[in-house]
C-alpha cells in the first residue's frame, strides 16, 4: 500500500472521521461525533463507467461530502444500464444501508432506468410532476434546443417524494424515506451532479439531522504529511467536535476541521479556536484558510496591494504561468512570462550574463536569480518568479541529479532563491508541480511580509 | 443524461463494445466477437475511497483495459478496510460473476485485508512465498529504505496461487481459480495497479482465452463527436470482428480498432484493412496512430526533421509551452516561449507592431500572426505558434465574446493564422486547452505538408 494510503488509514483512525464504536450488528456508528448514524450505500448507473470511458467521479464527490456530513460511505456499487442487474442492486443495497444515493441513469437515453427501478423497488408508482415537466420545457427553451417527447417523460416522479429540481440540466432528482431507507436520486453529469448535491441533496439530508454541520480548511505548504500527522497527534488526538480530517496532495497538505452543532453560529464558535490553535501550530506554513490554491493566494494579495508579477522559467516550462493564468481575472495582476529552455534564450531574451551560465551553469542559484531580475526588467513587473532545474528523466550535462532545482523571487528589495532537492522518485510532472509551489510560495511570503521559510 | 454518456450508448449499441447477445440466465454475452464469454467484478477496497479522498481511477483504468480484452464487467464494488463488509461484497461477487478482480488492501496497513478474505472465502490458507520476501526484501535495499518485520507478510499468499510479481512496490499480486471463479487480487496505489494490469494480469487473461487481442489507436483532431458518429454509422454498422471503439476528450476523437485471431500475424492482418479504411474516411484528421497526442507527434516530427519551436502566448498563458515541455526530452526540439499577457509584453518583447494592436486590438488575426513572427525571430526558431483570444470569463474591452481565438503559426515559408469561434459554453480550463491543440495542429500540419484544414 502507497504513503497516502496508508496516512489515510492512520489518521481515519485518530481523528475520528470514520465511525468509532461497532454497534451489535457489526455496524459501526459515530454518535459521539454526530447524532446521524446513517450508512450510505451509492448506487451509480452507466455502463460508460464499466466501460472506464469515465471515471466514477460522482462517487468521490458524494463520498467527500457525505464524510464533511458525518455520514458513513460503507460501499460504492456502480452497475450498467442494465434494468435486471439494477434490481439485484438495489435489493442488496436496501437490505444493507439506510440512505441510498443514485447517480445516473435519469435520461431519456436510458429509458429512466434508476427511477423505474428504484420505484418499484419500493412499491412505488410513478406520477406525472408538472412543476418538472414546465422546467424541462422552459429548459429547452433557454439553451434553444428542440424538445423531443421522450423528454417528458423525466418528469414521472416516484409517487409522494421531494422533487429536487435541476436547475443545471433537464433530469429532475427527487428524494423520498420508505421502509425505512431514505432514497436520493441524482443525474449523472458531474456538471450537475456537484450542484444538485450541494444545493438539493445535502439540504435535504441536513434536515434529517438536528443541526448544521460546518468546516473551514486550512492549506498548508512548507511541511511533509508525516510532520504534520506527527505534530497533530500529540495536540488533538482526543477531538471529537470539532474534528479534524488531513489530506494530502501534490506536496501540499489541507487540514478540514468540522463543527456539528444546532445553529451556525455555535459551529462557529466551536470552529474558531481549533482554527486559531492549527494556525499557530502550524504558523506561516498556513498560507490560507478557505482559499483554493496558493496561486490564488499570490494573485489575490498582487490585486490587493495593487502590483504586477511576472515569470521567467526552465524547468517548469511555462506551468507557472499556466496555473496563474488559469485563474479567472489574473490579467488584473500577471503581465507575462519567458519560458526559456536554452542558454542561448537566456542570456538574449532574459539577458542572464553569459559568464553565469559558463561559470555555474543554468541549473544553479545565481543563474535562477538572474533569470528572475532579467524577468522584472524585460516585463515590466514588481515582482518576478524564476525556475531551473533537472526534470528528468536524466541528469543535465553538468551532471546535476534530477530533483535539484533552484526558485527564485526579484522584487524592488532584492532577490532571493530557494534551493530544492526533490529527489528523483516523484513523476516529471510532480516535480515540475512542486517546483511551481515553492516559487509561489516565495511570492506568498514576500506579499505577506513573512520569513523566506527555506 | 449529457452528450458524452448519451454517445457511449449508442456506440455501443452499434459497435458491439457491449455485449450483444442475452444468455438465458439473463447475462449477457458476446461470443460473436469473442469466445470468452466471462462476466468480471472489480471490488476495490480502501477507505480512502469511501471518504472520496481519492477518486476509483484503478477501477476505470481496469474497466477500459478488460472491456479491451472483450470481457464484460458488470459490476464495481467499493468497501472499505472493514473484514465483515468485504466478506460480505466477496460473497455477493462470488454468485454472480466468474472473475474476480480485486484492488487494494494488500499491504500490512490494513493487515493484508483482501488477501485474507479472499483466500478464507474460498477455503484456501496462506502460505509463505520466498520468491515473494526475496523481491520484498530487494525492493527495500534499492529504494534505501528500512524494512518493517510486518512487510514480509506480504509475502504470505494463498495457496496454489499464481504469483504476480510486483517490481513497482512491495505488495506482490496473485491469480487463482477456485468453484469456478478466476480471482485476481493487484495492488490499489494506481503507479502500481497500472503496470500490474498491463504485465500481470493481462496476459494471465489472456491465457484464459483462445486466441490473442491487439488493436491500434487512431487520434483524430478537428472533427466532432456527432460527425464522426455519423460518418461511422453508415461504413462500419456490421464490424465484429475487429470492433471499432470511440472515445471523445477535450474536443478531440479517439478510434481503438481491436482484433481477436489466434496469433498476432493474423490479428494485424485483420487490423490493417479497418486502419486504413479509417484513415481513408477522416483523410488528414488523422494525426496519428498509437500515438500519446497532438503534441508528441509535433515534437517527434520536429526531431525527426531538426527543426526548433517556440511559443508566443495570451490566452492559452503558458499551456502551449507547458504541454510541449511535459514531453520528455522535448528540449530538443522546444526553444523556449513568451507568454504576453499585456499589450506592452506583446509590443516590447514580442515586437508586435503598435499600430496593430491599435488598430485591431490584441484579440485579432493581425496581432496573432505578428506574435507568432516576433516569437520566431526573439526566440531564434524555426516554427513559432502563438494564441490570442478571449477565454473568459467576460468578454474583453473590444467587445469579443468568450471563445473567440485566434492561433497562428510562423515558418521560414510565411505564416497562417486560424480564427475560431469555440463558443461561450465550455469551462475556461477547455477553452485554452482547446485553442492550445487547434495551434498544434496547424505544427503537424506544417510538418507534414498538408492543408491547414481550416
Amino acid at each position: 500500500m502507497g504513503r497516502s494510503r496508508e496516512n489515510t488509514y492512520l489518521f481515519s483512525q485518530l481523528y475520528g472521521i470514520m465511525p468509532q464504536k461497532a454497534a451489535p450488528d457489526g455496524r459501526t456508528i459515530d454518535q459521539e461525533v454526530f447524532p446521524m448514524s446513517h450508512t450510505v450505500e451509492l448506487l451509480s448507473v452507466g455502463t460508460e463507467l464499466l466501460l472506464g470511458n469515465i471515471a466514477n467521479t460522482d462517487a468521490q464527490m458524494l463520498s467527500q461530502g457525505l464524510s464533511e456530513l458525518g455520514l458513513n460511505v460503507f460501499w460504492h456499487t456502480v452497475v450498467g444500464d442494465n434494468p435486471q442487474r439494477a434490481r439485484d442492486a438495489v435489493a442488496i443495497a436496501k437490505q444493507r444501508a439506510d440512505i441510498i444515493i443514485t447517480t445516473g441513469g435519469l435520461g431519456p437515453t436510458c429509458d429512466d432506468l434508476t427511477k423505474n427501478v428504484l420505484a418499484e423497488a419500493f412499491g412505488k408508482k410513478l406520477i406525472f410532476d408538472e412543476g418538472s415537466a414546465e422546467r424541462i420545457r422552459s429548459y429547452f427553451q433557454r439553451t434553444g434546443r428542440t424538445m423531443t417527447d421522450n423528454n417528458l417523460q423525466q418528469a414521472m416522479l416516484p409517487e409522494g417524494c421531494s422533487v429536487l429540481a435541476n436547475d443545471w440540466g433537464t433530469a429532475p432528482g427527487c428524494a423520498f424515506e420508505a421502509e425505512g431507507v431514505h432514497v436520493i436520486m441524482l443525474p449523472g453529469p458531474p456538471s450537475e451532479c456537484r450542484p444538485m448535491f450541494r444545493y438539493r441533496a445535502r439540504p435535504y439530508l441536513l434536515s434529517l439531522s438536528e443541526g448544521i454541520i460546518a468546516s473551514h480548511t486550512l492549506k498548508l505548504f512548507g511541511i511533509g504529511e508525516s510532520a504534520m500527522e506527527a505534530q497533530l497527534r500529540e495536540q488533538m488526538n482526543a477531538m471529537h467536535n470539532p474534528t479534524l480530517a488531513p489530506y494530502a496532495k501534490e506536496g501540499e497538505c489541507e487540514l478540514r476541521v468540522t463543527a456539528k452543532a444546532a445553529t451556525d453560529e455555535e459551529a462557529q464558535a466551536l470552529l474558531q479556536p481549533t482554527v486559531a490553535q492549527v494556525k499557530a501550530l502550524f504558523g506561516d506554513k498556513v498560507y490560507g484558510v478557505d482559499v483554493p490554491s496558493l496561486e490564488h493566494v499570490v494573485v489575490q494579495a498582487l490585486k490587493d496591494r495593487g502590483l504586477t508579477i511576472g515569470t521567467a522559467e526552465s524547468c517548469t516550462g511555462g506551468l507557472m504561468a499556466k496555473r496563474l493564468t488559469d485563474i479567472p481575472g489574473a490579467s488584473a495582476a500577471f503581465k507575462g512570462g519567458i519560458v526559456s529552455y536554452t542558454d542561448e534564450i537566456k542570456e538574449g531574451v532574459l539577458r542572464v550574463p553569459g559568464h553565469l551560465l559558463a561559470q555555474y551553469g543554468a541549473v544553479s542559484a545565481p543563474v535562477a536569480q538572474a533569470m528572475a531580475e532579467g524577468a522584472r526588467q524585460v516585463l515590466g513587473c514588481d515582482i518576478a518568479l524564476s525556475s531551473t532545474g533537472v526534470a528528468g528523466p536524466d541528469k543535465d550535462s553538468w551532471g546535476n541529479e534530477v530533483g535539484t532545482m533552484f526558485v527564485a523571487i526579484a522584487t524592488p528589495e532584492g532577490a532571493h532563491v530557494r534551493a530544492l532537492a526533490l529527489g528523483a522518485r516523484p513523476m516529471r510532472e510532480r516535480l515540475r508541480t512542486q517546483t511551481a509551489s515553492h516559487a509561489f510560495d516565495l511570492a506568498r511570503r514576500y506579499l505577506s511580509g513573512l520569513r523566506w521559510g527555506d
